[in-house]
């Protein structure tokens, strides 16, 4: 078995994140192992240890990375000058276009975040829950200055995160259409559907 | 250890599928045994057999009973005589309340229809292809009658079906707000999405 070898644009950290993301999603948190992350990438399993302590630190980098990623845009998007829908709109190009690139570690922060061991599970689930709230509270903006049509801002954040989550069964499915294709059409739907008229 | 009782409105076959589906979508279907949904119904496992084969009997029986009632349904619609856009309306409408109203049969299909054994993996696969491609002629009708906006039918099925597919988040958050206002609000956002401004 060989060394792991990092590429061009990652440690070898990095490396082993992508090969275990990749597992997570196929097989489930709970019934990958150690030694299956160890086989994909084709080194033995002590060697892993030299540079990840167990499966738990990966699944919180990925969840926690995730999450920062999501967190750190929206805060960029409320200071900024557009109107509300507009923040939505960019807000939701943003989550598509990282289920896009990223489809692997979106789909373990989403899925796969229950199995986080506490204090991280709290902390993670804090996050998503202030995340929503956020989305929601540049929702009801939108609604009180008549920009996005009287809707409850709750189910509004359900049903646009959910049909982003769409983006799986294309991810699955083999990109039957461009990814570009997808991106105009589920905003035109989504932004389409909160716009008042 | 009882027997087991049938409801008022049930057989004993259906309290069964009732106790399993419940299981399958909290642990998945290959993590419950036979044994797990005996002692859900509070009886010995053998006095199941009596009833079922196989859990892979019962996750047939479910993912086919939702298969039929939805296929039933768009078939009905096809024959009416609305518009295309108030067809997907009346097609959205009956998703949105069956998965209130049917959640764990339908979760089952939805989640768990990989574990089918053949030849119902193939037969039940080609159902949904073939109900997914009965909604995008319809939406395609629409679209060609000015009633629905130039979208690609194919994405605007995936964004919609994953839309409603939120309501898993709402049935395991506590169902946050009333069901007829969930229907309602998702219904405005995704057929005002669609139509044709």
């Amino acid at each position: 078995m060989s060394k792991i070898i990092p590429g061009k644009n990652g440690t070898k950290k990095d490396v082993i994140t992508k090969k275990a993301s990749a597992l997570f999603r196929k097989k489930g948190f709970p019934a990958t192992s150690m030694r299956d992350i160890a086989e994909a990438i084709g080194v033995e399993a002590p060697s892993l240890y030299n540079h990840i302590r167990s499966k738990n630190e990966i699944l919180k980098d990925v969840c926690f990375g995730v999450g920062r990623l999501f967190t750190s845009h929206i805060k960029e998007v409320e200071l900024g000058s557009k109107n509300n829908l507009s923040k939505i709109e960019i807000i939701l190009r943003f989550h598509i276009s990282t289920m896009i690139k990223e489809y692997e570690s979106v789909y373990i922060a989403e899925h796969e975040w229950r199995h986080l061991p506490e204090p991280f599970l709290t902390d993670f689930k804090n996050q998503r829950r202030n995340y929503r709230s956020r989305l929601a509270a540049i929702l009801q903006k939108g609604i009180d200055a008549g920009e996005i049509s009287p809707i409850n801002p709750y189910v509004a954040v359900l049903t646009i995160l959910s049909a982003i989550s769409g983006i799986e069964g294309w991810q699955k499915s083999g990109k039957k259409v461009e990814a570009q294709l997808l991106e105009e059409n589920m905003i035109k739907i989504l932004v389409g559907g909160l716009k008042n008229k």
